[in-house]
């Protein structure tokens, strides 16, 4: 199955954690409403409250593309940015079928 | 909704690749049949086709102890860890609701 998965992390800042996480619900909800999402998560480690990682799963790279012009896409991301004092850029991958 | 989520790398070398592939795909259908499994992903980089992402989803903290002693894992890990030049140890998850 083509597909395209990406992960990738940002570290944000612990006063901006707030304001985080409603942009972050708010970019879930508005992506996995996407025709070509399959899946969106983000994801808050267990070992630092601080540590968030995004696992997306975008129908093919047309996609993701779609996704990356999207108004809530572009709104958002540059404020994720901004409140993150590490930002790991995205690994894409395709999923291994067994 | 409490699950645990696991994200770990392992950067294979060349000449195991195939032979890793064999036990991934083994190690994948295994996982995925365990009662406490919500998912269970192997990835492989774009960018890199020796670099494999696991993204696991488990029921809880107990389904994924269950999952560390099941001989699948008890026999597989091991011989992917010898196959494997890097191995970044696994983060641990939750998934923010959204």
């Amino acid at each position: 199955m083509i597909m395209l998965k990406l992960i990738a992390s940002n570290h944000i800042k612990k006063d901006q954690l707030e304001k985080f996480t409603v942009l972050a619900k708010e970019l879930i909800m508005k992506s996995r409403a996407e025709e070509g999402n399959l899946s969106y998560s983000i994801n808050v480690s267990l070992d630092d409250p601080c540590l968030f990682t995004f696992v997306e799963v975008w129908r093919d790279q047309k996609a993701f593309d779609i996704h990356n012009r999207t108004p809530h896409f572009t709104d958002i991301f540059p404020q994720i940015q901004a409140m993150s004092d590490k930002a790991t850029p995205p690994t894409f991958y395709t999923e291994l079928d067994a």
